[in-house]
């Protein structure tokens, strides 16, 4: 566990960060724009923070520590979804490949603001996160190699100009397993993109992709020499984190904003807070949160080692944390009564935000395999007594 | 309990309706507009289901069954929470204050075509649905009568042009316990009315209304004689009958989306009706489903009699059904992974309507004193062994 | 649903039966015997309550309602599991066989009073309820026949004398799938009981029987011809309804004594029962318990006609019933404090039986697959709206 | 949080201790005779385990983390409840009275081998845990003083020839808001003990004590100067504390039987564990246990301080503990089928001590309250992110 002195640091300077730039005005033009002004962006990346996602940071033991406390204290100041969990997956995506990487392709994928500048064409329609069931496919037609498919859920896709699109490949997926991963140009041809209208995490604004008969050049295809299913087992154990974190941060504000009603507002001339079936909300609603914090930590501090132990970690968190995180922010709903079904407070949006986290990055049901395989083959690792 | 043949003859006709008027492109654009298309209402009552709610149906023993069962079908084919409900109430409303209503207030609570042409103004911020709580005010200044205080979730008030406003009233309130109910003009001076954004149930469309020193006509209070606590609790209860019944028509709408996408859909080869965790997803619903029946039944065949028993069994319901509904919603969500959380379908919508039914009427938590006030009063005649 | 007034007459008898012949002591007494004494099952047998399960009456349309509503009154008063369940429950197979059956071999399932003289030895272990995993086998050797096996959880097997056995039979098991049914006396060498000590349900006191190498009677064989699949299926399924009743009867029995005991104890000179977290409980519980009604009530209104319509509604009942019972009688335990966790109320002895019924006659888990599939298969006529 | 090393040494000591002295069959015997045999103690005191709970131990800064683990730890070993938890406990409270009490008075709280010589008998009938609802009475009549009332719940009662009494005094109880403690012979007159038949963790085997006009020795009230209701408080949360180890070393145990039951069994030619059905079942037991431990260490980390933070932590600690303990038990009880409802195994005894657990040292219910006070009271130090 980190010292506790440098996470306060970390949310120091959060804190200052959201006090100059959020306001939930802001928040929810946002959202209503689907991201965030390229400049506050900028701002992120220029100040202390920025720091905490840098190369060589990303490489340090406990690094997924702050990384996870960056996104859940920066998200309970937002109270939504930011697109800078994708930024930060991104970037951890990028230090696993450096090594699989020409120069020439790696600094395309950089922006000359050291900013990201790809998103990730992994999941499809119909296929959730699992790399075998991918149906977007490399084919070759008059010694020409092209792409064709859908690709779904691409977080900013419709900002970005290149993709990194996860394929089906018989030509040069041998060494992995039949798949194989290539940057794309988005711009070119027979790329066709459509936002994806979610309920919720407005500002992620995902896209559908459809690559329809694209050509590609070979120079781009990352050469993960039979390495890529475990790098992508390791973002997608990574991306469990970084959404739980941000569940974690979501449940948070949406308990700071009940808190806070609860011990002002007043019925029949008693303090909401005072009334047995709001304590019980309160006691449940902080029972689920400590919870939810300890999962989180405990794959965090895993999160270096990229063992089955870690696996389970993830699992485990994932299967927990955004259910209790939609708990969390309906009981906070509850509590405000009817103005809790409006816009006028933002736990209404939060509610709508938690909810897609227990899909995103693997669904509870697909947790559960992977926790009961890991726990039975490690059992007595696992569960030591306290 | 209502033979059965008769309620097939009225789903019979709903299917029809539903056939001719609905189609999953109208409901969204109607849901964007905030309403039902005038014609169509139209149509509604021009059809066999508008006898349902006449005057006369709405004075039998049964009719709160039919009624019932109308509100859950149409909203089970329509696939969303349909202002449909609160005409079907205001009758009901309408019926119960014709005795003590004059002859010209009267002809103007219903259009030319026999429609209502007011809205209920009876919950304020703050207040939720108890009459005690309320704040709006009737005052006189002058010789004059004034009304001043803001209402808020009142349901189509922006179509309406006349609103029932339930008030506090120290000049004409005596025989009522200091609360009194007027028909306002909407059109007049001081009166403001602004659109609620909820996060569902967009077709109903409700607002907020400000009266601010707004002139009364004393003719336009219903004289109701000490019988307004009554008859306004008569018409709470009716509220969460058929909220419930909406309730129910949402989570038979999802159920029926999931079970159909789950027998064509499949997922590594499998069809996913045939995979275990979507079972219990199934088994689980299909439980809350049956129970969810079960209350409304129990509580619509109570309707005609007013008494305590009815009271116990509409809190019952109250208390579990909304509850029960979002959760149906809620699996049905998950079992179609990604595109759940997005508007592809229409079971997101569903989950977010069912949100609201679970504070609208009057919370869960309103309800729990009731049950067991009324359940310690008459235990052995409430709790029957089979 | 049949007439309330008749209900109300069999509950009436049972009342009138639990006065004279129960008590809490009484119930102590036959709890630490393992049975209720014969005499009293004889008076049972020859009150009014008696023709209820006779043969005539078990051909009736309605009857297993009647069944039903016994078991579940008769539960409430005594307030554990009666072994009257089995009795009801063997009668019913009785009238199931009789066709098979010769009149010598008839003879014996039956004492002279009109009692049944044989148990079921159905189960084994590890096989649950499944007719297919069953291990005890018939051989035969130097033109014998042997029956080698060890049955458990055979409810009064210590009382009986014949046992009906299930056994896989490559002999005579030809027309029934390699499955057959046996009457076998008890008392001939090779058989021995030992009783197993369950946790709760200490009426009821089954046996686990080992036959080691015991000679078989051809003459005994039950002759099912085919339909002994179809026979055990009905058995098993009008088990989960009765087991079912029982566990609706304990339900309400701890329902009773929890709300008896919050109107009249007080804490900190409040009523319980006026205090939100309590209230809280009986909303939840009452709640579960009405839904525990309807399931029981839609099973047997199909009992009569053995369909899959049948098959779901028993298997729903059986998923939702003992659970939610575990769970009443868990709240009134913990409405007791203390003193809950005693032997000092029937409630501590009420929450070990239910959970029993968890168990017996299929798990949970088992129904789950039941009701999915016949769900998939009648959707439209399984989920009507009202 | 200590270091790992440090707590699998006390692991590994445990581990021996178990080996040695435990076995199942001892266990078994144990319970019915309701505690552990002398020389079994005294073997505990012995060995290195003794050590933990000595006094110069039980002032360190972490002697509340080794206090939980070990009991914990011991509890998962025997897989039941342990009469130790209340002589850790009964040392507790030893060194927090050593500076009110006389040496001649401190000397009989002492058995010659150090072992602990009296017991607790601070609840009564009603009362549960408060000490403002106390009803036992110090009077005074021709100059003697008097002691009468009953408590009850007092482990190890029957054992002990002294207790620890707390009763309502307004003769010696000025300083202490009309509460004394008093050190009372219970072998004089007027002293009756009996057991009370608990319907699990029977090896603590409480008894109630009723006194009737039992004589008082004025030395032998222990002088607690206004600081006896910071006394109990601290007990009460630290007893808290060792009842969720409790529960914890209970759901390990039925964690570990279960896990190990399905990685043995099979069950249609599959093992158990890779059934969706247990899988879930162990995915949901685990983030319990995860969860579990968590509020126990965060409620350990702070028992030096005993301050606000400390009462919250334990509050919530048990708000959650003992309920999540009892789902395991039960869920686990469930993977063994048919023989889980049995005493051939010991998951159907650690799923009745575990329900205790909920009432003991305060119900769920209590807790809400107190969490829901502090937790407004110190909010932002209360819920950091991370």
């Amino acid at each position: 566990m980190p010292a506790i002195k440098d996470l306060s640091q970390l949310f120091k300077d959060i804190d200052d960060f959201a006090e100059e730039h959020f306001s939930e005005e802001k928040i929810q033009q946002w959202c209503n724009w689907g991201g965030m002004p390229p400049e506050v962006i900028r701002a992120f990346y220029q100040s202390n923070l920025g720091s905490y996602i840098s190369a060589e940071n990303l490489n340090k033991k406990d690094s997924f520590i702050y990384c996870a406390a960056l996104i859940a204290h920066l998200t309970r100041k937002a109270g939504t979804t930011l697109p800078l969990l994708s930024e930060v997956l991104s970037f951890v995506l990028l230090s696993s490949l450096q090594q699989y990487t020409s120069p020439k392709v790696f600094n395309e994928l950089v922006c000359k603001d050291k900013r990201i500048d790809f998103c990730e064409a992994f999941s499809e329609p119909g296929a959730g996160t699992s790399a075998f069931a991918i149906r977007t496919e490399v084919s070759s037609e008059n010694g020409q190699i092209y792409l064709d498919g859908e690709k779904s859920f691409v977080t900013s896709g419709e900002f970005m100009s290149r993709a990194l699109v996860l394929a089906h490949d018989t030509i040069y997926g041998q060494y992995d397993g039949g798949i194989s991963l290539w940057l794309v140009d988005l711009n070119q041809a027979g790329v066709t993109k459509c936002s994806i209208n979610t309920i919720g995490q407005e500002m992620t604004n995902p896209s559908a992709i459809i690559f329809n008969h694209v050509l590609l050049d070979p120079d781009y295809r990352i050469k993960t020499q039979g390495d890529l299913d475990s790098v992508l087992k390791r973002q997608f154990n990574l991306g469990r984190l970084l959404v739980c974190a941000s569940s974690l941060g979501l449940a948070l504000a949406a308990m700071d904003d009940a808190v806070h009603y609860a011990s002002k507002k007043q019925s029949s001339g008693k303090y909401l807070y005072a009334l047995p079936q709001i304590q019980e909300k309160f006691a449940d609603m902080l029972s689920k949160i400590k919870a939810m914090q300890a999962l989180i930590l405990n794959a965090a501090n895993l999160a270096h080692k990229n063992d089955s132990e870690f696996v389970l970690a993830t699992s485990l968190m994932k299967y927990y944390v955004p259910r209790a995180a939609s708990d969390v922010a309906s009981q906070a709903l509850q509590i405000f009564g009817g103005v809790g079904y409006t816009n006028q407070i933002r736990v209404s949006r939060i509610w709508k935000d938690c909810r897609g986290n227990q899909i995103a990055q693997g669904t509870d049901e697909v947790m559960v395999h992977s926790i009961s395989k890991q726990l039975i083959r490690s059992y007595d690792s696992v569960l030591q007594t306290l």
